[in-house]
């Protein structure tokens, strides 16, 4: 198959605030070859991605990632495989470009899967896609009492594991973050899976970290996300060699395979969280999810937007044991909930996994899509290189 | 003073090709306050970076460039410290904004030395600018003979240092470039320092970059610049401990601190190599020249683009000791040369030094910039985000 088109929607809330929920706008690809289509999701900021697909050539390694993509061949993995290596090449001066790629790269593997009736996990060699425990990402309260009671209401809804992260955590004293963790374990009971995430909130201050360390492992947490900013490798190691129980968690920010290795090979974290969306698609997050086997790392998704881009997340490590752990994003926006027709959903045991269905499985609502389409147009020297494509 | 405008001019040679030269099209800055102006380079790709300047906001850690700068107060070099702070902060997850703050950052550092009559390298605290032994970058002939022919016509230019580089090192057999690196020694003399870069082409294969290893001691080449691919740091190291005379040298592509400092630390790199244009401007290039200080790493620039851009890349290390290399365009598109109503060339003796003016000591030449504008708009929902500016 030839591909033909790739068409790029770019959707927003009429609102978007200052939370940091990604879910308020989104930009949706659509590819076509072979009388096929698959979509893809990147994890981006919509307007310079669609710029760095369709910007004019500045030299030799600052290509568009458009002109790789349209009109090369696809007919297996290996042609997804040769246009990356492609854009990593002759974009490698174009930094926006691995954000943009990554919605491209999913939208293949779907059109593959769809062409070939096969789940995108099983292009990937994987046999049968695994069980995964979901957890719930929770805020933290802005008081003990109100963190026990988040708590209690995700136990409610049936999650197993929740992670409470940014708010108070790292603000104040230590004791009110002792405060905030027992509470937390309080709230979702002993048997539940406690996670704590940071928000890269003591920058690399490694002292003010490891403060925390004691009441982390009394409360029995599974992990401690980002505790610093995300290139702080040597904070990372430094904590590490401080931890018992509790592991650090990292790598969402990753938009190559290197840097998510570096977190493992150079900061020491137990678990690698990675972003389909921005790693630049599923290619490079399975490679990852090998290189975590290999090292004794626990690979997890890191998704905070639609189904598509959870089926996306999902696809890398479907091989992974029963019962693994997976994000799954409870409070999204409505437009990331509207513009699929269809949604991955806990089954009857409070379970999840990426669907056994040819391609990522999702199918897209375009009424949505219209309700939400943000119109957007860019001309260099009167041409038209971007045009909200018609719905 | 209070920023009051920020404008971005996105200039192009009238066909750009394939070459790896990236002097082939510019994002020019000027930023105005207080009554004056001042003027930086994006080393990037135009457009991409021009919509990650004004694109909405997506979520609260993925603003765009223009809101943190457009109105905040530029009174010292703190502000500009502090505006980075947020930049790095509320883009966290726009992953262009760090190419489009470099240029903007540049700006405010030559604004503020206008402003207070110093140079931007006295704003950095360094009492006086030393002399720097530009190198001439050239490319390996296709054959030995021509690499020998090269060399010579950069000696008659007054060069004592030349960098070789890309073209056919590392695609043919050991034989075939051990005979190009003498070649090169041949055509520049023993008295010349010979640089050689091999322009990633060696992927992660550290067999591979090694079996050149003995050729470059042979001609003493002072360093060996990306062997690999920028983020191959165990490959770097692997490499470096084979190393005797020659020196790894790499990170031009660095988009922040972090990874200049990982290539020291994990690499094992003799020489860091920064653009201002590419790393968050000349704050962070200045804190990578002092952490490279503290590790007996030399710190060069990298600069492939006008004179104003070279002029920002030589503030970080303006008090290296006088001799220290530094990179020298030497073979401009025009419009690179145009643009700049003054340039910085060497000195009677060969040499080069950042320029003893208020900032970056740069002016601009509008009717260049004018000839080489390339219109561009960009309109969201209806509203022009971004229009080409009237010069």
């Amino acid at each position: 198959m030839r591909i033909e088109a790739v068409d790029l929607f770019y959707l927003a809330m009429p609102e978007i605030t200052d939370e940091g929920d990604s879910s308020q706008d989104a930009l949706l690809v659509r590819v076509a070859a072979g009388g096929h289509v698959g979509f893809g999701e990147c994890e981006a900021a919509p307007l310079p991605s669609i710029a760095a697909f369709v910007c004019p050539k500045s030299h030799g390694a600052c290509h568009n990632v458009g002109d790789p993509v349209l009109g090369a061949m696809l007919d297996g993995p290996d042609d997804i495989a040769r246009i990356a290596r492609r854009i990593t090449w002759e974009s490698m001066d174009l930094l926006q470009a691995a954000h943009t790629w990554s919605g491209v790269e999913m939208a293949l593997w779907d059109l593959l899967g769809r062409a070939q009736g096969a789940p995108a996990w099983s292009l990937l060699g994987i046999p049968r896609s695994g069980r995964r425990t979901p957890y719930a990402s929770a805020l933290f309260g802005p008081t003990p009492q109100e963190t026990l009671v988040v708590g209690r209401a995700q136990r409610a809804e049936g999650f197993r594991a929740v992670k409470f992260g940014w708010g108070p955590i790292g603000r104040g004293s230590v004791a009110d973050d002792v405060a905030q963790l027992h509470a937390a374990r309080e709230g979702i009971g002993e048997d539940a899976i406690l996670l704590v995430d940071a928000g890269q909130i003591f920058g690399e201050d490694v002292e003010a970290a490891a403060a925390r360390l004691p009441a982390l492992e009394a409360v029995h947490a599974t992990w401690f996300e980002e505790p610093f900013a995300g290139h702080a490798y040597e904070a990372y190691a430094a904590l590490a060699r401080h931890c018992r129980g509790v592991r650090l968690a990292g790598g969402e920010a990753s938009h190559n395979a290197h840097m998510a290795r570096h977190l493992m090979a150079f900061g020491g974290v137990g678990f690698v969280q990675i972003d389909c969306g921005r790693i630049g698609g599923i290619g490079p997050a399975r490679r990852v999810a090998e290189l975590a086997a290999g090292r004794g790392v626990t690979y997890v998704n890191h998704t905070f937007t639609s189904s598509l881009a959870l089926s996306a997340s999902l696809q890398p490590f479907a091989d992974a044991a029963d019962g693994a752990l997976c994000e799954y994003p409870v409070q999204l926006k409505p437009l990331a909930r509207a513009f699929t027709a269809n949604r991955i959903l806990r089954d009857a045991d409070g379970m999840l996994a990426a669907p056994d269905c040819p391609g990522l499985g999702i199918d897209i609502d375009w009424d949505a899509v219209r309700r939400y389409l943000v119109e957007t147009e860019i001309t260099v020297e009167g041409r038209v290189l971007y045009r909200t494509p018609k719905v």
